[in-house]
């Protein structure tokens, strides 16, 4: 065998890199980065390209993508908030995606930009997320008013909560002005994007009587709606019942802040048939609490929230990863466990370690 | 009119202070403290006066008085743990008081040791608490076997919080074999309180068909079951559908890790009707989730939860009562009400002028 001349992509010229990046990451790295101007004129004129471009900086770990990052965002922000914000949750196999399909596609038949967005904490480069996929939403793909993005991959739930508020921040300087943000039942997952929305959406399937199996406690209470999928063929009956059971079981609930009673309907997205009533419910939704004042409310609330939450989830961070606090602390939990030491005994002993450190 | 002839109390000779103290407190100050060993002996024997005397050392700010709490608490965790710690919970006006009465005798009947503690951070040295009213609980408070003790005042929750579970532990080292833990639902007290108990009791009354209003999101979630008072007279008819309308909804719910199904049920504490009942569904309760192992494992997550929770709260204590935090943390919020500063980038400012301090 002779000498293989090697040939170097461009990408090994720029950082002798040889394992695959996304090709966005290539672009990126291989091109001089447009300016912050650059990205937010081009931003504010609904450029994709620019608005990819931007969200995959947000995302990146690299000190230098962060820094545009921040740049662009805060140029950006001042465009924002201008939308409106709706959280879809449901189990695997409820018919998210057909569902955001034909709901997306409603909403654009409407006049409307959507951005779909997801907030999936198990997604990972290599594997990716199942939600947001493209694939699945093979229309609204096409459709030159949406624009879809799959969640980013992080370590951490608060890390993606917090890559997909500043990709909310871009979508909306962006002119899109309804952003669905879409997630599964995992971890805390449908609390975060709770505090991130104006109206939270619970997709469901007509069961067997059992309504609620597999739904995580407090998921209900969250629900502004509960949209009752595949309501066609012989399941129609079914999902009628469901729709009587969820409706009395929602009456029994406190008096939501917003003063908002929930809804429940049915639909069938593989039929497209009721998905205006899901669109007419967000609707009366909005203008009820733009009216009573609760929207901005809420939204002044969430602001506040994440800012605690940021702040809090540092201050932790900064104290459990210290490798004197994990060995103490797994000391103490072993006593505490043993009835050696009471729980609060043991708490003053790991922060007397971190103090002293 | 004469010179009046002063006569100091034995309060105003120790310490030269007029304002009012408890009485406890007097006889903590005048006497010398006991000593650990005769604390923890005759709280060991049950004796009454040692444990209220030990409780009120856990309660008091006093240095002096917190470390020998501490001791006592060290040497009276090994003889701790070993009861049935129950809450109970229900709006003002539901009949609390009358209920854990009648339910305390009964559990005294059966031979029991019944301890009453309440969580209420509402109350203050000052103006005391409505929970664990010994006025409102007359024949309860003459049964040898039962002792009650009014809510711990504080600054916070956690504290008082901390200060219960404490009491908990003496109460048991003291033979109560059965601990009852009132709270009103004020606030995150529900949440506390369930933390540290192994059963959670709803009280309600019928309403007139808005069966939930009043109670706050999640507290439904959380009960073991659900208990209509006020099943009497006129009222009857309408419990029984209350009775109805709570076991279908409790049925929408996903199965609880512990397996147990939650039960409704009706009684009258005035009349002192059906209270046998609700015993039968604790103890139907701890026999399911002593032998499925569940209630060995609540406990322990409990505990970890405590002390984690514990370290959380003085993490954030110490960083938001910071002077340079707190002013900074006004200033950002108002810039991220204006849409100034993101969320994101106002936590990452406090936090910067936190740390370079």
């Amino acid at each position: 065998m002779g000498k293989k001349t090697k040939h170097k992509s461009s990408l090994e010229e720029v950082k002798g890199i040889k394992q695959p990046e996304s090709i966005q990451k290539i672009k990126l790295n291989r091109s001089k980065l447009p300016s912050t101007k650059a990205f937010v004129e081009n931003i504010l004129k609904g450029d994709i390209t620019y608005l990819s471009r931007a969200i995959t900086l947000v995302e990146s770990t690299n000190t230098k993508h962060q820094k545009r990052a921040s740049e662009i965002l805060s140029a950006s922000l001042p465009y924002a908030n201008n939308s409106i914000r709706i959280g879809i949750t449901g189990v695997p196999g409820v018919g998210k995606s057909t569902f955001i399909e034909v709901f997306g596609k409603h909403l654009t038949s409407l006049g409307k930009k959507v951005a779909v967005l997801a907030v999936d904490p198990s997604s990972s480069i290599n594997s990716g997320s199942i939600l947001g996929d493209k694939t699945r939403m093979p229309s609204l793909v096409k459709d030159e008013n949406a624009f879809i993005r799959p969640s980013p991959s992080g370590e951490s739930l608060g890390g993606v909560a917090q890559k997909t508020r500043e990709a909310i921040i871009l979508c909306e300087a962006a002119g899109y002005d309804t952003i669905i943000i879409e997630t599964v039942g995992v971890g805390q997952s449908e609390i975060a994007v709770h505090s991130m929305v104006d109206f939270f959406l619970l997709l469901k399937l007509a069961g067997a009587g059992d309504e609620l199996q597999g739904i995580k406690r407090g998921i209900i209470e969250m629900a502004d709606a509960i949209v009752i999928n595949k309501a066609d063929g012989d399941n129609i009956k079914r999902a009628n019942l469901a729709k009587i059971e969820f409706t009395r079981a929602l009456h029994l609930y406190p008096l939501k802040e917003s003063i908002w009673q929930p809804k429940v309907t049915t639909c069938s997205a593989i039929e497209n048939t009721e998905i205006d009533s899901v669109w007419e419910i967000i609707e009366a939704y909005i203008n009820l609490t733009k009216k009573n004042s609760y929207f901005e409310k809420q939204r002044n609330e969430q602001n506040k929230f994440w800012v605690l939450e940021t702040i809090n989830e540092k201050l932790k961070n900064q104290f459990y990863t210290n490798p004197i606090v994990k060995k103490e602390l797994i000391n103490v939990l072993n006593k505490v466990q043993q009835h050696e030491l009471s729980s609060f005994e043991a708490a003053k002993k790991v922060l007397d370690v971190y103090h002293k450190k």
